[in-house]
């Protein structure tokens, strides 16, 4: 079958998604524009959505062969990636090895100290409800998955990050915290979304280095070279 | 055996905590004098304390009827009451079975609105490190508890709600949420600090009046009659 693009459902901002012709399928276009999260800082990065598409899509067939189900299907063109049609669950599952960003200061730790376990911390995804972490009690009452689909969630989750972070430490990165959405395909949870260093905190395992999406919201202007690199330690 | 208070061992806001001439025993002493959260409205509530220790004994006793296991021995003088010596989990685990306070605002519920079933949540009881709501997970990685201790935790957390609900309904109290504390006694987790309008949000289950504490951060000047109110529907 060959899928077409069909109508646009959503306008995102790294992300465009269209129906196909078939009702089960998508297609996500990753774009090569982007933002920081204030919005204040908006330019094209040459080759994002590709590098995007090209490591969400090598993980996913990685997670698969794991037996850990997700929304891929095949990559169309350079930024177009084939998905299967999620009926999205509202949250943010965040998976954390090792404490940065707003964790720090909230619970006075070091930034890129490890943690003595992965946490997994639950936020809804629309923002505007909160951005304050919830727990499972909370995604129960509110509606948006059942106790029993959380608890698969949470074990899919952990998995996953258990995974990852072993593929990336062969590959010199440090996976510090990942986020993780998922949705409901024909009675089963998925992993949807994608997996790239817009969603997983990475750092250069030996120097430290910031290889992601958190170099784009500094000064730096090297971000090409960084997806270039975490691509091609990825995927090759 | 007699007990006798030994060296002040803790100064806290409500409550004085000696210890005695028994190494696993302690004795708290509640005190008269109250302030609001921001310590801007100090002062003290006739029989404050012997209400409290009354309330709050009657609810232990109640509570071990059921199985569920309390740091309570016995009451010594109306202000002072004689407990198993704990070695503190420091958490505070809150139940919810409707909304009030903080959450209205960040999850836009309205207040007094039930929830589809009680929510339980956890925070650091050292409001210093953060007074985010936190997981499990965090308990576990601060080493504050193991996972073993957690899910017992959660379960008598969770039946010593249902518990008080049931009891507090049936005197026409509505029971909106409760803090609790929990604590190490060889080997065993018990539940520990007070049960009281201190602790609990409680409203009258007919005219929505407040019964409790957050009384005194408003205007109101019957602070006493409430504690009075309350103790009667409940002990008698």
């Amino acid at each position: 079958m060959e899928f077409r693009k069909g109508k646009l459902l959503h306008d995102g901002k790294n992300k465009k998604v269209y129906s196909t012709n078939d009702p089960d399928h998508l297609i996500i276009h990753f774009k090569d524009d982007t933002s920081n999260k204030e919005e204040e800082k908006r330019g094209t990065i040459k080759k994002w959505g590709e590098h995007n598409v090209a490591i969400s899509s090598f993980l996913f067939k990685l997670l698969e062969t794991y037996n850990i189900h997700n929304h891929f299907v095949q990559v169309l063109k350079p930024n177009d990636m084939l998905v299967k049609k999620l009926e999205i669950i509202p949250l943010k599952v965040v998976m954390r090895n090792a404490a940065a960003g707003g964790i720090c200061k909230r619970y006075g730790l070091i930034e890129g100290e490890t943690l003595s376990f992965p946490i997994l911390e639950l936020y809804f995804k629309d923002d505007k409800r909160s951005d304050s972490m919830v727990n499972m009690d909370y995604v129960c009452v509110f509606g948006y998955a059942t106790h029993e689909e959380m608890r698969i969630i949470d074990k899919i989750a952990r998995k996953i990050n258990v995974v990852l972070k072993s593929f990336f430490d062969r590959r010199d990165l440090k996976l510090l915290d990942l986020k993780l959405e998922f949705g409901r395909h024909k009675d089963q949870i998925l992993l949807g979304d994608e997996i790239s260093p817009n969603t997983c905190r990475i750092w250069d395992a030996w120097t430290g280095e910031k290889l992601g999406k958190d170099r784009f919201h500094s000064e730096k202007d090297d971000i090409e070279k960084v997806y270039q690199e975490v691509r091609k330690r990825i995927c090759q």
